[in-house]
């Protein structure tokens, strides 16, 4: 994780503003031979594409993703493939309205990074958030698309599981219903409070914030790497990334802090299939540092929209006290599109541990040991 | 943040395993000319000591650093000081009693990092958790203690803020009550209450959580390195990178979920120092990854201690169904050890922007900025 | 130098092969506020271009390159410049002529990685010699031509010194010769006779190698980063990752090694701005891994084209004995283009280092140092 | 590379200064479960150790390495094994003989990094070098023992093979003759000859320069990672950041200037193996930064010994003009120390390639491939 590139092995590296020519990416270290066309891409970026519904701004961009380098066609298997180098992504950047931004170039909204942009770069592109704008998430998004198939058998899914004070019903947690609500939320109950709730949300010109949680099936025990690139580090680092997000946790989280040592840690059995199981999963998968086998657990909360119609107090950047009150396009609630974003910088994080331990270990070591011979 | 180095400018890499002769760290691209003797360190790393009080693990080690590389006497200045080479430290093992591992060293402890260590790398040492121990994080507060003096101005305190389910009343907070009690609680009620809470909890053979808040003054506005190097993502892997660490936030966190747009975002006026003054601090002192001025708030989740008296169910290395009971010198709630060495890692992170932002843009420019002129 | 990004601070991220829709880079860590449009890298593309002269491959592509991020118009200024986030590149690839690779794409060309990429991934991209391309350092040029901007009074150029066994008359040497002829020959001589020389190289379907001297003059004293960061360490990677590159020297380079102790070591004397002056420059600017204030001085060693008209025995990728005879259009001596890229790395190596020694050490200590006083 | 750390996966760290209490290094990113102990690694210094021959510095050091970490006995194996977690070396300084520094502790040698460490750090740690003294290597030698027995099948050897202007005989180069004379000579009549013409060099007080070859056997195929971590090119960095290294080649290196096509690249045959088989090694067993399979062959020119005793002309710290002579123990020919440094910098550079293309490509598909089936 530094500067605009992240990861180790499983290398992404993003550029792009909001309202220039375009955004793109850089994979670089993806393992060759992999399948990938743009079709293996863009069904993940129009999950996170606004304007879907009345919930999330009315920025119409297609988001359609080209692929410019890293794959070409593999004749003996007959389709294209990765190459191993690197693979370049670009998405044009076709909605720009011509705006007048008179009112937002020398103001900083508070909860927005205008001012902290420009006192660390003594300049900044105002124009939709310019680098700062949500816009370069749909760059993670497209590189989470070929982290997921990196890792064979990987599933990462993500829901909204609180909006505002809200939370779901965990009891109805029903994963396909994810897909069938504007808001990526398990409970098809809740789903319908939060249209009504978010409706009143923007009627007052609000915003309002929501943690998402993101689980991974299929994470492979012993991936992370101690002690300064834990698997959870890791992930917090690419969750807490994401834009208006303040907080992260794992398993349990912050819950483990309220619980006895004999609550917390998750018993352990043997399997059918000859491994251990956990009884519980107050680690959300991880132990140390590295995975456990079991499904890895991780919430973010994110913080409302800063953009919000209500006026504010705030400065401009020749020191001048002014208010703000931003109109146009916004999403009530940026929670809500965050959970494609989740589910993708969990996939990439797990694949650049799954290339870190083959790297370093190789063929895993076979499990349960036997045990030493008698002298 | 990789295997055992962390920080991009200002490295640390650590070494050493709890019963090895030593544990150990470098510290890496650390400015010249900054006087470092022991007598800097030695001070954090008692804070951080167990068997100072009956609520952490009787292990007696004196911890008495040396510095190895890295300093030497500057004539001029008459002191000795940092030559911008490695700075090496070292810490002798020197408590490692002959203790009979024949019950651990098979068994899975629940909670502990046992199965995992053992899958990923096909064994572990396990005397005293190995390199999982939480002495390794003593060379974490040893790092910090020099990162401290790398950020001209800065301070970092940490306290602990809930224990179990129990909260601190925050306006009773005292920065001078954290060092007068063995929690390093800044709630002198609620740390009498902790003593008796807590002194249940060991009686039992349990253990408890906790969380701890840690506040960074002084940090310069402009830290932070978007968008995959954000201040607020390298806080969360290096605190998240703690052992038994379940969760971090910054600022207002997890609650920011439940805010509304003008509940969340800080509004701005201008100060009297002619810089601008956050109306309050929900950002944590972070905006888009990065610093705004205020002070940087961060907050963890540390699990419950997972070796316990109370029996566990669990497996072994050859796959066999058993129990484990774990006795010995245990800290009935390592949270509150948790405090210096969190403390250490936002020095460290904040040291490494600070000299990334100073790579980069080099002077700050000057703020507030020069109206353009009239044509 | 990892994978496909160069630079620790100063990073440059490159992508794309010789048929595919673009190549292009991301330029991560630049500072910002810097002059900066297209016009300021097009020149150093239009340098390395191809089909110049009869001397380098035929291939038309006008090598048009676009700024995708990482500008913005400073209102103050009055101009473009850059915003200190990526700046990424891109060039389309135009020249992509329908052609029959079915000779290529199986076999094995002696000198050229194709066995190598295909042992490696599995798989190759044969067209145009794909990600092997010497197009790819047309991205190069373009990043240190950024580079050229971030160090103020830097001067990188470039000169052929040798071609085949024919060495130039260095008493000739004529820095305006070079952007004279199509050699990038400082020796005009040399040049003329260059060209009768290779004209019949090229004429029996051969090619020749070559030896770049590449001096950096305005170079700050202390740039380097010692011990595995070092100035000339980094250099020589640099130099040697260039495509067909086999040796790489500094300063006296390999002749050192028979020079004596006081016919090397280059003496000191005060020069006439209160600064060291090095009577010689055997060290190539470079003491210990870092810079001395003289010219940086290095050379490079480039094979010859290894794709020529004489048959070659190889064999093919499913393991038969076959023969090769390269058509098509090919620099005969590949050593001439690599002048401006040979510049290129080492302004990007500079760059980096000097944004790295102003992070680790900020404001260069006054020198010469004051005596200590008297106690 | 970067700093005192090099390696992406395989990663070495080091610290320490001539005259501080120790030095040492950090390898982290080891594969877990070879067996490593300090015998392992001691036959290495011992190369390295200076004071076995007239011809090298007569410092007394034992060089005895500790090993502090990251090892552990494997009761299944019956020995003791790498742990995966790092694995910290150390050697005390013990020959710190009391010093008069009064004459060097101000003036700046010519040839050495002393004015260049003073300019950059604005001080230095002047007694025997510091932290640029050759003293380092040691470490260098240390992880290189670690490095041969990560990569199965791996033997790396080296050889000078030119000392000042006399180059040996390469039809006479026997391996076995390398360890017979106090030269690391392949050539015996050479060697002969190198002990009279240095007792030439050493009694009028100079040095001279060396020239030393590295092979390595065993290197499998397909290891390098383009663009930026080519094979060569992080062997170039590894080798140039050797004291006193001033030029690396490749194969044929500067040779391949003067080459024509035709004989430059290695025609193709298949072996008996059923692996193709280069009729030639021009290329250093390294096309386009990847490992073909063939010995990797490369050469650094070492200058000669700064430290000499005819007197040179230089300054001081305070901008005086004045004069130095080096008494004192030196090296006439530093460069056949580097002999056992060389193998050591390729050793960990190839098994740092090893486990990268692991993580990266996992197995190595199978070659050759099978023909596309008709359809």
């Amino acid at each position: 994780m530094s500067f605009n590139t992240f990861g180790h092995l499983f290398r992404v590296t993003t550029f792009g503003e909001s309202h220039g020519p375009a955004i793109g990416c850089v994979v670089d270290g993806c393992p060759p031979r992999i399948p990938l066309s743009e079709r293996d891409i863009q069904p993940y970026l129009d999950r996170r594409r606004p304007g879907q519904s009345r919930f999330t701004t009315q920025r119409q961009e297609p988001d359609a993703v080209k692929i410019l380098s890293g794959v070409f066609l593999d004749e003996a298997a007959g389709m294209q493939v990765t190459t191993g180098t690197p693979i370049a992504l670009i998405i044009d950047n076709v909605d720009q309205r011509a705006k007048d931004y008179s009112d937002i170039k020398d103001k900083y909204r508070p909860g927005h990074a205008d001012y902290t942009y420009d006192v660390k770069y003594g300049l900044r592109d105002y124009r939709g958030g310019g680098r700062q704008s949500a816009r370069e998430t749909a760059m993670r998004v497209a590189a989470g698309a070929i982290a997921r198939k990196v890792v064979p058998g990987l599933a990462v899914r993500g829901a909204l599981v609180q909006m505002g004070p809200h939370r779901i019903d965990r009891t109805r947690w029903d994963w396909a219903e994810v897909d069938r609500n504007a808001f990526f939320c398990p409970d098809a109950d809740k789903a319908k409070f939060f249209a009504e709730y978010l409706d009143g949300v923007r009627k007052r010109g609000s915003s309002i914030g929501a943690v998402i949680e993101v689980v991974a099936d299929g994470v492979p025990a012993g991936l992370g790497s101690p002690i300064y690139g834990k698997l959870d580090g890791d992930l917090a680092a690419a969750l807490m990334g994401i834009n208006a997000v303040k907080g992260v946790e794992i398993g349990a989280g912050f819950g483990a802090a309220e619980l006895s040592g004999e609550q917390n840690g998750d018993e352990i059995r043997m399997g059918n299939d000859g491994k251990p199981v956990f009884l519980s999963n107050n680690a959300g998968g991880i132990l140390g540092g590295i995975s456990t086998g079991q499904p890895v657990v991780a919430r973010f909360a994110v913080k409302p929209t800063s953009s919000i119609l209500i006026p504010r107090r705030t400065v401009d950047r020749y020191g001048h006290e002014t208010e703000i009150s931003t109109t146009g396009r916004h999403d009530p609630c940026v929670g809500i599109r965050a959970v494609p974003i989740g589910e993708a910088m969990v996939a990439c994080v797990i694949a650049d541990h799954y290339l870190r331990q083959r790297g370093q270990v190789g063929e895993t070591p076979s499990w349960p040991f036997s045990p030493p011979r008698a002298p």
